[in-house]
C-alpha cells in the first residue's frame, strides 16, 4: 500500500497526477489519501502529525509519500527513510524529524537518481512518486539510486520533543496539538486565549460551549468544544500556543 | 461494494484510516465514498438522504458504512440493518430512521462484538469499518456478534415522513430537502425568507437570479437558482424550513 | 483508466454514484480523479485546462469523462472525441475546445444513444459515465450510439487560442492562466491589478510578499506571490485579466 501524506489538497490536479504515476509503476498497489491538507508550506506541524497517523491501521510495510515542500526546486535532498518498517519518501525539511527521533533503528537515504524530466515545483509528481512505487513493488531506484545517510546528520535540534501548539484542525474544527500524551499530565490545564481547558472523557462531561481536552484517536492531545467548533471558540489556528499548567494549578 | 456515507470530511486523517482497515479485512473490495460531508453531529437530516442515495447506481448488495455519530463514545448501540438486500452500519441515533420507516421487510441487529482496541471518539475506524469489511466478504461478525432486534423499537415515531427542510447544501449551493417528490404536489409553491418558489423542468425556465424548486436525480425536492447559489441567494443552510403551499396559493 | 474532470465537487454525492455506475459497467478499470472543482458552470476556462492536464503521466489510452455542464438538459449534445489515442467524453459546449483546436487528426461523435432513465440534471452519471466505461472497456457504445461529425462544427472560433485570464486557482492561492508557455515572451511582464508581475525561476528568487510569475509544471504560465497567495494578495479569481507587456517594457 502507498498511503498519500501531502499538503497538495485533494479536489486539485495534483493528486490525480501522482496517482497516474503510481498506478503506472505500481499497478494494483493500493494508493490511500490520508492527509492531503496538511498545513501548507511548513514542514513542522507535520512532523509531529507523522508518527501518530503514520502508523496502525496501516500496513507494517506500507510506503508513505509525504510531501509538504516549500523548497521545492531548491537544494534540500530528497529522503527515503525506514523506521520500523515503514518506509517515507519526502523531503529533508523536518518533515521526518519526529520519525527520525522516536524510532530507535531508524535508517535513512538520500535520493541520488533523478528522473529525465523534472519539473521545477511538482517533485511530488515527478521524483517522489516514482521511488516511493519502486519501494512498493520491490523494485530498485534506477542507478544512481539511494545513498545512505547517518539519522543524525539530518535532525533539528532546536525543535521541541512535543509541541504545545495546535498541528491540525480537523473538519469539526478540533484542534491537534503537537504533544503526546505521555507528555502532558491527566492532571494539566492547557491555557489558551485567557482560557483554561480541562481533561475530559466525553464531550458531554462540560456544558455545552465549553473547551475540554483529550487524548485523541491517535494518541494526540487534542482540544474540542462540546457542541461547537473550537477553532472558531477559542480563536485557534495552526501554530496557535499553548500553556501547559502541570497538576492543574 | 463498501460505501462510505460520514460526516469525517474528505481531506483529513479519518477516512484515510478506514479505509486502511477495509482493506485489510476485505482486500479487493471495492470502496467507494458516497458522502464524507454529511451535516455533522445531526443525523435527523441525513436519514431523509440515505433512502434517496444509498440506492442505484450502487449494487444491490453494497454494504453502507454510515457514521454521523454525535454519541460516539456514550452506551448507544451499533447497528446493522438490511433493507432490500442492502445492508447498513451505524449507530442506533435515527440516521436509518426512514429507511426502517419506508423498506417492507427491514431486518435490525445491535452489534455485541467490540474490537480489543476501542477508542473513544473514532468508532467509525475501530468497530464500524471491521464490521462492514466482515458483511462484505461474506465472514461472520467475531463473536459476540450480531444480536438480531425488532426495528420497531429504534423507531424515532416523532420524526416526519417527509421533512420540509434543507438537509444537504451541494457544492453549488442548490439545497435539498428532506421532501420527496410524492410528498408534494407538482403545483405546490414553496417559501422560504418570505419568498415564493415555484416548480420548474430546468434553470433557464426561471430568469437569472430567481429561484426554482424541481425533483433532484435522486428523488429529492431540491432548491435552485438560475445562475446562482440558493444557499447565499436566499439565506439557505442545513435546517432552513420550508412552507410548502399545495395547488399553488 | 478512467479519468475524472468535473465541477462536481469531492465530497458531495456526485462522484461516488459516477464511480458506482463506472465499477458496474466497467470493473476491474482503474478511476482517477483528476479536477472534481473545475470552474463551475463555466466550460471556457476549463477548456484551456484540459489540454495541459489531460497528458501524461495519464496513460495514453486513457478515457477522460469531462462534465462542466450548465445546459444539462437542453438540447446541448453529447460528445466524444479522439486526440492522440486519448478520448474524452462531455458535453458540447466549447469545453473540448483546444483539444480540438490544437490536436492535428482529432476525431468527433456525437452521442445518439440514450439511457432508459435520463436524469434531468445529472447526465455525468446517466449518460457520459456509461459511455465512457463502454469506451474504457473496448465496448461497443449500445446503439444508436456514435455518429461521427466534423470537429470543425463544434469550434468557437470567438475563443482566443491563449487565455490571458486566471481559469483555476488552486488550493495554495496560485492563479493559473490560459496561457501557454509558448505564447508568452520569457521578458514579459504580466499587468494584475496595477502590479507588474515578473517571471522568475523559484518563489525564492523575488522577496516574500512578492507576485512572480512562471511555467508550472504542466506548461501553463502561472502567477503567485512567495509566501502568501496570489488570489488574496492580487485580488485575483477565475476571470480576472492580466496584461501582457511583451519584452517587459
Amino acid at each position: 500500500m502507498i498511503v498519500l501524506v501531502t499538503d497538495f489538497g485533494l479536489a486539485g490536479p495534483y493528486l490525480g497526477q501522482v496517482r497516474a504515476v503510481l498506478h503506472d509503476a505500481a499497478p494494483g498497489v493500493p494508493v490511500v489519501d490520508l492527509f492531503a491538507d496538511l498545513p501548507a508550506f511548513d514542514p513542522r506541524p507535520a512532523s509531529y502529525l507523522l508518527p501518530a497517523y503514520c502508523a496502525a491501521p496501516f500496513p507494517a510495510d506500507a510506503v508513505f509519500l509525504c510531501v509538504v515542500d516549500p523548497g521545492v526546486g531548491t537544494d534540500r535532498a530528497p529522503l527515503v527513510i525506514e523506521a520500523s518498517g515503514r518506509r517515507f519518501v519526502g523531503p529533508d525539511n523536518g518533515l521526518f524529524e519526529m520519525i527520525l527521533r522516536r524510532v530507535p533503528g531508524a535508517r535513512a537515504w538520500t535520493i541520488s537518481w533523478r528522473p529525465e524530466r523534472l519539473s521545477h515545483s511538482f517533485h511530488g509528481r515527478d521524483l517522489f512518486a516514482p521511488v516511493a512505487a519502486a519501494l512498493a513493488t520491490g523494485a530498485a531506484v534506477p542507478a544512481p539510486g539511494l545513498v545512505e545517510t547517518s539519522p543524525g546528520d539530518l535532525l533539528r535540534p532546536d525543535w521541541p520533543d512535543d509541541l504545545a501548539e495546535v498541528v491540525y484542525v480537523d473538519v469539526f474544527g478540533n484542534a491537534m496539538t503537537g504533544l503526546r500524551a505521555q507528555a502532558v499530565d491527566r492532571q494539566a490545564v492547557l491555557v489558551a486565549g485567557g482560557r483554561r481547558i480541562v481533561r475530559a472523557e466525553t464531550f458531554g462531561a462540560v456544558s455545552p460551549g465549553e473547551a475540554l481536552w483529550y487524548v485523541n484517536s491517535n494518541g494526540l492531545v487534542e482540544v474540542a468544544v462540546n457542541g461547537g467548533r473550537a477553532d472558531a471558540v477559542l480563536g485557534l489556528s495552526v501554530g496557535s500556543r499553548f500553556g501547559v499548567v502541570e497538576g492543574g494549578e
